[in-house]
């Protein structure tokens, strides 16, 4: 695999100059060029121009509305919902996660059930953007079944990544987000176009044999992470982020996409908390300890550790050099 | 092992009397000895009678408040606190569930902060109380350290069980409930009195070494479930259970704690949600569709549907009988 250096720059603008040719407005393009970008600069390929022929794909059929104008609205005073408009979700973000915020520094805890959306970044952004405010944040989404339930062979579950922040006085916040199936499938599918191999456990092949190569995998279906007990925290998060939020679940969304090879249309689901509310005023002591404890531990890497790592590189990033020739020949 | 038949009203009267005989009042002895027969009615014998001499061991330390007056406040319309007065959690549920429970109902989410309880059950019963409200709900608790973070070799967390219940119209909820170790330290407890081994990856010796006996595991140290992921499932309830609520974390919980052999002081967490107020009215076509698809699938047995099996026979229970004899000798 060859690559070319890159700035951050180039990289949001090569994103949203993508977006823009292919019809999205400046503000729906700006959103979605920004989380491209964040993607590289924290090192994860496979959320950032890695997708954008996705992105690109679906404001091109149609199925995507590069214009969005999501829509807040209080339900009640903590349960906010806002209507995607078919839009990509950064756009979505930008209008909601501070009114969703807001409710949850005054109540104490606030949900957001976001529905009309299309997802197709990592899900720390908007977690990691909520604990900024001193909040608590968990956040999911769902996609196209890929993942089979435990027991099973056949894919029900999306692979539905699962996000937590917890705010730090200090220090940037604790973040994990990870999918609930063993490896997310952009990962999968960097793995099979790099002709790399995967670890046994991570799917079947299509004819339900367990198999360590990645584009087998691609034709057959993924396994959860941690047997029935990570197959149990997929089927969560496929009701949260789905009928929870008003949408549909994975197979469902499936059903109902056109299969132009970018996201489909679903929901999202974020709650964020007020530690200074539910604790009585009594956390940092415990939690500061608690995670200065666990970033000591012999062989124990704290999530996001190496994301806050990449970030204060401000240089240029590796980019394959492929994708970047596809990239910059669709814009001349 | 030998076991003999009691009824489900013996089974609930013995553990009543054994808390009275310990000095619990009234109030507390049944909310114990409830959830006590329950467990042995639903087949978790690790949550049954095997509970008892710990619960009786912590009432007769005087680390337990057997006569704990549990007050609960709305700190927000949306954000309750229970102060547990040290006692036993279920007199901290029957006073404080219904509350949160109308509070969801009303504004589309809630939270329960429980703190100064000692919590020594299973997780289901609160999560499907509220499901029965018509409600989604999430709770957890921490406990002392037995679990290594993933890559480590020393414990940190605690078991850190998890439960999730969703409300089905025509059927009982959908719950999991789960302990984020690999697996269950009174599973493992009941392993080693038994005599069984136990999977590879359930825990280390106290040399660090992966093993199969359960007494082995006992000196050594529990895993996390599912790796990395699974890890970071059980660092997010430690958070959530612990300092979220205003309480300890795992390690601190030890510190404080008398070693009397029952559970050391702690928080809870719940979380009710309305799906009513959050879909815009519309999820249990999503949801049931969802729920039927999964439980005709191949090799797939929905989470709680040997607990609901079990229920309905109301016949009596196979108790251990070396545990039924000591608790009888103890009444006389």
């Amino acid at each position: 695999m060859t690559t070319k250096p890159l700035s951050l720059e180039d990289i949001f603008l090569l994103a949203r100059n993508a977006m823009l040719n292919a019809g999205a407005n400046e503000e729906n393009a700006d959103a979605i060029a920004d989380t491209v970008m964040q993607a590289e600069r924290d090192g994860s390929h496979s959320h950032g121009l890695f997708r954008v022929p996705g992105y690109v794909a679906s404001l091109v059929s149609g199925k995507v509305n590069g214009n969005a104008n999501p829509k807040i609205q209080s339900r009640t005073p903590v349960a906010l919902h806002c209507d995607g408009d078919h839009g990509y979700a950064p756009v979505a973000h930008r209008r909601s996660l501070h009114v969703l915020a807001d409710a949850a520094v005054d109540n104490g805890i606030s949900v957001l059930s976001i529905d009309r959306i299309h997802h197709f970044a990592a899900l720390w952004p908007e977690v990691e953007t909520l604990a900024k405010r001193g909040l608590v944040a968990i956040a999911c989404v769902s996609y196209t079944p890929n993942v089979a339930p435990f027991g099973a062979k056949q894919p029900l579950y999306g692979t539905n990544p699962l996000s937590f922040a917890w705010p730090r006085p200090d220090a940037p916040p604790l973040v994990f987000d990870m999918a609930t199936a063993a490896m997310a499938m952009g990962d999968i599918q960097i793995a099979a176009r790099d002709g790399r191999s995967v670890p046994i456990g991570t799917g079947l092949d299509a004819r339900g044999h367990a198999t360590t190569d990645p584009s087998e995998i691609i034709k057959g279906v993924l396994l959860p992470f941690g047997g029935y007990k990570g197959s149990h925290i997929a089927m969560m998060v496929e009701l949260l982020a789905g009928p929870l939020v008003g949408e549909t679940v994975s197979f469902v969304s499936k059903e109902r996409d056109n299969g132009d090879g970018g996201p489909p249309q679903g929901g999202q689901f974020v709650i964020a908390m007020n530690p200074e509310i539910l604790s009585g005023g009594n956390w940092i002591e415990q939690s500061e300890g608690f995670i200065s404890r666990l970033s000591k531990m012999d062989g124990v890497r704290l999530p996001a550790e190496r994301r806050y790592l990449n970030r204060k590189n401000t240089g240029p990033r590796q980019v394959n050099s492929d994708l970047l020739e596809q990239l910059q020949s669709k814009l001349k």
